[in-house]
């Protein structure tokens, strides 16, 4: 079937073409996997199937590692000591990792397939969201389609001009011109003059002053678009680009409930064979295996020693570099040599869902330049009466290190403090809030792998080769930094050649 | 609160501002409702809250109208006698009519709100879609992201280049001038040179040949966008202009389990009120009050009388037209005035969902020039193992004159064939279809009232006046053609007025 469809031109851009095949496992072979974060989970799940003896430790008490979701009772500290309890009502959450899924995102769909979790639209774009920014319109939050709208319109309209005037004749043939002209008028919301200006037209696109209505006193009232000069000046045109990327266009998806419900399941497979509480604090490798000391964090004592034949280990690199690992020069110069990401998320519960009621935003983002970036609605429960939890921030780089270095609560009040300004009715609908900060996080000290260019080219190659009897996976083995599906790439591909090896291995001892 | 809302900005552009009160309602004041679709529904509901005695006739056998749904089971037989019966798996569904509610159609909300409706969000715009044209690319479909992101592109780059050298310095002073170019750049994913080329860039929103990926092997590979000129002479643009109007921009919803969910949820509110079966045939009226005529379709018989003091009266003008009614002559022409628009929907059941399967296409809509018009792919169950019912065709005009003068059995095969080109998928999993051609619905015959300019200049006030004791709702008497909201705003301004004229009346009496 893929095949025909190859053919037909209907081919996947994915690399993942449906559930690994590792047939033919060598008989006993063993495999210590290090983390139970996505990839961990994953390469735990496919050698299990396969027929390996599996092995999986895990610093933390739960698994899913980043893939995490905060519900009411949850408890979370934070190096530095600092303890929250989640006070969100039942059926609320957070997730203070991931919390999307492209629909090009095959290999995560296809696990969700598999282990029949179910999943729901993640809308990113939502043109009645609010753009901000301090320094525009007098720090008043504009609507997403007035920016969009106004933007292509007036980019129509001026191209149309110069079309229209000859001057890009040079560019523009003689038979694509009439058809340019036209797109521009279609696209744009142009008038028949090729102008964007205040009209049905315009509305049509950018919405009205007053909708139309119905039975008498229903005539609609056409809105004023932004002048092209205000618009320029105010910067708020960055916002279409991240609307439309490829990564996060529509379709879109989140799993019923909270993001850890993937991992969860997968976890549901492997149950017995994931220990908690294992804090690895030195691998080791010699040429029939590797050994791994771990302290236990709940019973204490002594390090404790497993040995497995082969080892896939899934530690963030932030981890992994505090930790003594036998592997060649090219390897650990590659484990030293990425940074990790710095970010912030908070999640508010508020009384009502004013939000929807008052803006009438359901789901989206809204998008600002005050140091919490981003105000990202819930998709569950939408139009229904009762509180609501939304993501008040998610930051990155210097915000992000700013709030790292608060309290949780300030944190959270900062979070409150600054949102008000886009929507005023948080502080009288604000309840309770946590906010987790990556590099606060006992489990990967950051939020995802930062690659440079530089270090790319240089070490990404060096960091996902077999060193031995042990192979690196996660979303820093991969080229879809900070992204669930690519950790999870990341985890088959190294089981793949992992298995490749451990089968010529096998035939070569025989 | 709507108050500050409305001095902060804020304020809704909807003239629905919550539940109506119709308070004072004259003590055992009677009103008949004239048709159970959503206007007669939400007319009665309101009035009988309101303290009115209500009876409501309805033709068909079901309440809701065109908001309906058919389900497996179903039977459905069309003037002219061709009676279809609905094989659609349990669960499965399509909507003949209303398939989705724009964020900013208030009533539609606050009735499912107050009803206790859940809804779910319905995807328009899916940018992994197909666009469709005989005449373009050999008839090969084209995926929506790279038409929507190469035209942006290509316009950027156009503009950018005109701009650069000083061609429309005349419109654009030197203070815009860098901003522009800075937009351009950002929003058509243009190099640093203003160029729209293969590259990480442009590959970042159309979307990559082979997305990057985890562990080694993993390089993305950039696509090439399609050339300037093949995409102008394509005509693809049109869909870029549907896919941003105000009508169906993000976010949409449409009620869980099937469109007429929110109509039953409103009949049950007002069930022993309505009866089914009765064919009204005549409208009389005098000063004292209404009298109407109908014919009981299933017990048949002569032809019984009702009598009230008030009338609202939903019945389509294509079907009231045909009918004697006692008002004046504006409002007697304004009834004549207004042709329906054909419309034919057509459901097709696959034993597969090949289209999120093998084409990764998760809900929103795929446009076409052929017959079919769209293809809209359904929301409920999605990246779940099993069958699928799709909307196989949404046409009007000429095409659905052309499919209704068909068998349904005949519209089904030309629905698959056509689809074909699209999915080839199709013949080989093709179970079973519904065909709803609207000029063949006994109870509307046609989809929806098609003012002209001129019509509704001539004729739209005529129609919405009480006549009387005789006022008209339902989506013709709004100027928002084709929407549930319309008919539920225009019904709410008719039983507002004739809530006044009610009291005025009861008043004078007095």
């Amino acid at each position: 079937m893929y095949q025909a469809m190859s053919t037909l031109g209907f081919a996947q851009e994915s690399s993942y073409t449906g559930p690994i095949n590792l047939a033919g496992a060598p008989r006993g072979a063993t495999v210590l996997v290090l983390g139970a974060g996505l990839a961990g989970l994953v390469a735990a799940y496919e050698l299990h199937r396969a027929g390996y003896q599996v092995k999986v430790l895990e610093y933390n008490q739960r698994a899913g590692g980043r893939a995490w979701t905060l519900r009411g009772g949850d408890e979370y500290t934070e190096l530095g000591g600092f303890r929250q309890r989640c006070e969100f009502d039942a059926g609320h959450y957070m997730n203070p990792g991931p919390w999307r899924i492209p629909y090009h995102h095959h290999a995560m769909l296809d696990y969700a397939k598999r282990l029949k979790v179910p999943l729901e639209p993640f809308t990113q774009i939502n043109f009645n969201a609010y753009v901000h920014s301090r320094s525009a319109f007098g720090g008043k939050p504009q609507r997403f389609r007035h920016v969009h709208a106004d933007f292509q319109g007036h980019v129509a309209e001026l191209l149309g001009k110069a079309v229209d005037r000859g001057q890009l004749d040079d560019e523009v043939g003689t038979e694509d011109k009439e058809k340019l002209l036209e797109a521009l008028r279609s696209y744009g919301y142009l008038d028949k003059d090729l102008r964007y200006r205040k009209s049905d037209n315009s509305s049509g696109i950018r919405g009205f002053d007053q909708d139309p209505g119905g039975g008498l006193a229903s005539r609609p009232v056409f809105s004023e678009p932004i002048a092209r000069h205000d618009l320029l000046q105010s910067g708020l045109w960055r916002s279409l680009r991240t609307m439309s990327r490829y990564e996060t266009a529509p379709t879109m998806f989140q799993p019923v409930g909270g993001m850890d419900r993937i991992a969860m399941a997968i976890h549901r497979e492997v149950e017995p064979l994931v220990q908690f509480g294992a804090k690895v604090v030195r691998i080791d490798q010699d040429e029939r295996g590797v050994e791994v000391s771990y302290v236990d964090t709940q019973r204490g004592g002594t390090t404790q020693q497993v040995r497995a034949q082969w080892c896939v280990c899934t530690i963030p690199l932030s981890i992994l570099s505090q930790i003594e690992i036998k592997v060649g020069a090219a390897m650990t110069d590659a484990i030293q040599a990425v940074p990790y990401e710095s970010s912030v998320k908070i999640g508010l519960q508020f009384k009502r869902r004013f939000w929807e009621e008052d803006d009438r935003i359901y789901g989206g983002i809204s998008y600002t330049d005050l140091p919490i970036g981003q105000i990202g609605y819930p998709m569950a429960g939408q139009n229904i009466s009762g509180k609501g939890v939304l993501l008040g921030a998610y930051m990155w780089g210097t915000n992000a290190y700013e709030l790292t270095a608060m309290t949780p609560e300030q944190r959270v009040r900062a979070a409150v403090e600054f949102g008000a300004q886009i929507h005023p009715q948080y502080p009288a609908e604000f309840e309770n809030g946590m906010a987790v900060a990556w590099h606060r996080s006992p489990f990967s000290n950051g939020c995802f792998g930062k690659w440079s260019d530089d270090s790319r080219e240089k070490h990404y190659e060096n960091l996902c080769q077999i060193d031995g009897r042990i192979v690196l996976a996660g979303e820093h083995a991969s080229r879809m930094p900070a992204w669930m599906e690519g950790a999870v790439l990341s985890a088959i591909d190294a089981i793949g050649r992992l298995h490749r090896r451990a089968v010529a291995t096998a035939v070569e001892k025989t």
